[in-house]
């Protein structure tokens, strides 16, 4: 029997800012990434959006990222791995205790933008924001790109890890995003889009931007609430899973 | 047998900006009030002085502020109720989960500034901090000004409280502090001060601006750590209290 | 022949964060008060907001507020004089540069939100906010509540002034806006809402909330375009106002 | 007869936390980069520097930096051109405004820390930044360092420069600063680092790590003023500076 989670970020608004549709997307997935105060979201918007994810009964994980708001986390910071560290420690910390008062227990991390495309690629920083996690809560899962060095590091700290794949983006044959100015980025179409999840899913196989297949776990399929459009397609994602026999749960 | 603790504001550096000598003051205390990145700290400074701390065996409280970092958290903000408790929640979650990283527990949680000054009025705004600490965790201390709106509202959700005192300051006979541009506002006779406090911790009693004798219960005392005059008066009231037979230990 | 001013707040927008519906709502005013980063906006959005105005002919103020951007500004801050003045200078400043380098002149300033609402009634406050605009520019208008100690101490300051009313709120004979709170608060009716704006641009007169006619004077109507049914009001209130012969016209 | 520049980094102070000797530097020094609020400084502190630089008579320079309070700016981060354009702007604007109030006009602009040295080696965000000065005002001085992107930049302008160098620091060959981690960063030797400049100054020339001379223009001189140490340099400088005839000036 085959499952996979669906996991979007959720609780990205701030103050009298409102970014995404979250009650729209939170019955449709099964794991809510929830913004912590640094790139995204406020203390009021975190409390509320726990309040949800735990009406829908979906699991709840942290989403550090860097201190960046008028970016939003999406532009890279060089923080040194002592700032890195101590940043997602903070973040995982504030949102833990925050589903703590709410009789909830923190799924997993996935860091953010910036933060999780740098991690990607750099070990050193995925093992200080690994070991924040572990610190934090040896029990949690690490959510990091399919094959990355995130999930190199969760693993040799002695953490759990989620494979994230990505439905609308193209692959290199290292396993890497293919850079979103370069051909070959997006996926447009979305049935091929559908169908490359349900390969991931099922063989653990994609076809990457070179027309080579490469090999590719998919334990959590990355989806968007940000718009009517997004919407439809998490649920056409979703009736295909079903279809194929593939059940949609979170990662515990 | 009498008992007294000593508490002190620390971790208020951020970034490249130091504030206080926390090093200089924390083997002179029995409790610190770690700020928590909302008036004042960042992570980095907040895991140093969580370690700081546990090196030297004192307990550690939250410090939670206002998100006023330009004014230090000693600006009144109109908060609503409900960021009040999420603010709290918030910072409290932030620092607690920080220290159970490091095996460490909460001791208490004190507002700090314009938060502590404004809750001390204001029931409702106390009853708001108060229930965000017990839904972190009801066995913790809430810290506040001996008398007032913080403790009662504190005792009313069932929470376990510190009375606080202040050897360098006035009271009303209402047992408020004397507002700092009045007369009377400060204790600045040192060897004045110290009798305050040991006659507070002993008989429960201090002598109002007005002449008139209060009753005033003394928890904790706080000191300060930012400069060497403060530091010397720290040695001063600890050998006060040591030679009145004053044991200076934290809350639990 | 008789004239008015309409005024919107604009370039609220922040990063990612987008608020108001500044392309529908700017042909449709004669000046825009813009933020200045402070409660809301960033450097970006401030750049943007300007070239849309210029395009369009219509005037541009800056529109300070308190540092409290998860508040949006609109939160009581007890900032001493000093800072009032200091940020008022900072903000009005950074806007008007920015209008400089597009070979424009500010036109007016105008406060924001919770600093708008406590200098009406605070002399002190208003001078402070008033020093700064003059020191910047004495040619700048200062845009107040009709009636408040902005205006008054803006005319004390030899500052030009323009008195701001507004269509949807009810006045105290005292010509300060009926609280929030309060019944007689707000003017739900359209059209009894532009029959006043009409009457207090031509008679300068408006029936308070008590009955009893006051004397407010009507230099410029605060106009919102964050939805369709505002926008559809501040079409109306052009029409109406047009047809009463009375012109659209900056302040200048 | 020759003559060079010293500048220093000033009003890096913020709310209640202090940086710098800036009242002991200022009698020292020729111009002060002023910090403007994003990666250090607020309103207040910059009011009150402006208005100890001009009691003073030095010259005054904007000091913009990224938004990164946290890292002091000192933190790489890969903003847009758009965004590196605005941001500077903003800041330049906001300072400009200030010294404007007091009667002053900027005499320079030199970015700060992480913004100084990225565009030291990227053309294309020096030309952002130089935009943003030129829009401002053409007249303003572009300092960079010394043969860097940011100096071609501002010249391809049209805008007049000035050569920054460094007293304590090693150059390669190409004119660069020998990257803080490698042998030879640093001249500790202050007779050395004194001869150093004024060779620099005389004859434009200084010997690279390598031990080969290169060519180095020197218009202003970079000196601290965070420290006992730091603050007897600089009065060193100045007497070698004297008595060798180079006279110390403004760039304007």
């Amino acid at each position: 029997m085959f499952q996979v989670d669906l996991n979007s970020d959720l609780g990205e608004s701030f103050g009298r800012y409102t970014i995404g549709m979250d009650e729209r997307i939170i019955p449709l997935i099964s794991s809510a990434n929830v913004a912590c105060g640094f790139h995204a979201s406020d203390p009021v918007v975190m409390m509320k959006t726990i309040q949800n994810a735990k009406a829908a009964g979906i699991q709840i994980g942290a989403h550090p990222g860097f201190p960046d708001l008028m970016g939003f986390g999406r532009r890279n910071m060089n923080v040194s791995l002592e700032e890195a560290k101590a940043y997602t420690l903070y973040q995982i910390s504030a949102l833990g205790g925050m589903c703590q008062a709410q009789g909830l227990k923190l799924q997993h991390v996935k860091p953010h933008g910036a933060m999780y495309n740098m991690a990607a690629k750099d070990y050193e920083l995925s093992k200080a924001i690994c070991e924040a996690v572990k610190e934090y809560d040896p029990e949690l899962v690490v959510m990091g790109l399919s094959g990355s060095e995130t999930i190199r590091a969760a693993k040799d700290c002695g953490l759990k890890v989620a494979m994230e794949v990505f439905a609308d983006r193209g692959y290199e044959e290292d396993g890497s995003l293919v850079n979103r100015s370069k051909e070959g980025a997006f996926i447009r179409d979305e049935e091929e889009a559908i169908t490359r999840v349900i390969r991931m899913v099922k063989e653990g196989k994609v076809t990457a931007v070179t027309g080579k297949d490469i090999e590719l776990k998919a334990d959590s399929v990355c989806v968007h609430g940000d718009g009517e459009k997004a919407l439809l397609f998490v649920e056409k994602i979703r009736k295909a899973l079903e279809e194929e026999g593939i059940a949609i749960r979170p990662l515990i």
